[in-house]
């Protein structure tokens, strides 16, 4: 495995790989690595020649009062797990080699990216576009890898890549869960063990409304009403978001016709988690 | 010589050429093919083993008050003018394929887009490096042609192309002139021959703050009103803007210290014409 952290190093050691007739997976991540992406990781070697991991934490998809300068990062416990899982290449810039002094472009999805975390985090998803975007010309990869945690993320990247033509597959990877049902997240260091009792009713939540669309709920209102209501009975959890979507163009719904997506995003203490999970009315499987 | 229209059967012929190992050209049109367009393409040629012209015009860079509709096109003569001079595919899409209803994702350059055109046509620049990183990702060139006359858009686009690490070398090349001076460009068949006789006052303009530098002028402000004052000379000329600027970021220069741009824009009747000229004090040469 090789760490690479300059651009033209990267570029030749991936020229070599094409040159050689290799297909190539990328897994653009923002390190402190969990299960979740060594999830990503695992698929991408097992599809691909060689697979590209990323390591960037983007100050670009941060806001100003965001965690940029606390977020969590472990280097040398990262190159362990990614040489451990079979990863080709761990491309670590320095942001100065991302962004230039006079750097100036960016690239928006306006649809699927004004709602939800879009709309909570105004300016969140030019950054995470505009890195992924960079990566992806970085690295020329045929398949990239996202988790469903992100799920919002995912299917802005998804239409970005249609709408610009980009030439990659983009590959999706269910959530990895803890023992207790949290979604796996660097974020999750954060919270203190009382939070963590708390941030257990992200993943409750989807679960009751999965149960309740078993039983034959099929109204939207009622099923983000009940979800938001045992949200709200713990006071250590603070809801920004409880909805429900169109798991390809993320418009709302209204009554459950077909799979949708229910989504979550609350901030527990100082940390925002988000959650999501598909409901599918027994009629559609 | 291969016209497609068709995006799966373009990706088809560029991978073919790419497999044999060929290095590929692209030359972005928006057709109505003149001397200029051809000098880009001739310049292709010669670099590259195959070159690909796309024709294509770009919607999503004009104005809903500006010319789309009437935008000249004469495809057939194209493609004549093409086989000639030894393009190996023409892409012309319908711009249905080019941009999905539901289309959403904009790439906009922040700097170097925001005065001169971009002032005078807000949304030009977001259209135009869309269109343009589309066309890069339907076609993976080694090299794309540009050419001067476009100098903003040249210098917008090789921006872009820095920031978001896109794998393409930008090559420029120089204005073509007519016989009597004016910048090759599709919309000179606006002009009537009174309306033809003003439009000379451009390159004549640019000529003359070349000689005043010649002569010794090293200030900005007065090389732009002698040029203001010569093209106000002419009623049938409107401007736009007047302006000299640094070559590579397009910021203001106030005194000749080094090669700088002078660009104009100017409406005549209807027609609104661009051109620009480098400036050289004799101490730089």
């Amino acid at each position: 495995m090789r760490k690479i952290t300059n651009i033209a190093e990267l570029r030749a050691a991936l020229d070599s790989y094409r040159a050689a007739g290799k297909t190539l997976g990328l897994v653009p991540t923002m390190g402190y690595l969990h299960e979740g992406h060594i999830s990503l990781v695992r698929r991408s070697v097992s599809e691909n020649d060689a697979t590209v991991v990323s390591i960037f934490v983007n100050p670009t998809q941060f806001r100003p009062e965001e965690d940029l300068d606390s977020y969590p990062r472990d280097l040398d416990r990262d190159l362990g797990l990614l040489s451990e899982v079979g990863a080709d290449v761990v491309f670590c810039p320095c942001p100065d080699s991302m962004y230039a002094t006079d750097y100036s472009t960016y690239v928006d999805e306006y649809k699927l990216a004004a709602g939800l975390c879009g709309a909570s985090r105004p300016g969140h998803f030019r950054g995470v576009c505009t890195v992924v975007l960079k990566l992806f010309n970085l690295t020329g990869p045929q398949r990239a890898y996202f988790g469903e945690k992100d799920y919002q993320q995912l299917q802005v990247i998804r239409r970005m890549v249609r709408d610009l033509d980009v030439p990659v597959d983009i590959v999706s990877c269910p959530i990895v869960r803890e023992a207790d049902g949290v979604a796996m997240s660097s974020r999750n260091v954060y919270l203190s063990p009382g939070e963590r009792v708390s941030a257990q009713r992200l993943s409750q939540g989807l679960r009751m409304a999965q149960e309740a669309v078993a039983q034959g709920e099929r109204s939207c209102s009622a099923l983000t009403g009940m979800v938001r209501h045992y949200l709200e009975a713990d006071p250590g959890v603070v809801i920004d978001y409880v909805e429900i979507k169109d798991p390809n163009t993320l418009d709302d719904v209204v009554s459950l016709d077909g799979e949708v997506r229910m989504l979550l995003a609350a901030r527990v203490g100082k940390t925002r988690l988000i959650d999501n999970a598909l409901l599918i009315p027994k009629e559609v499987l």
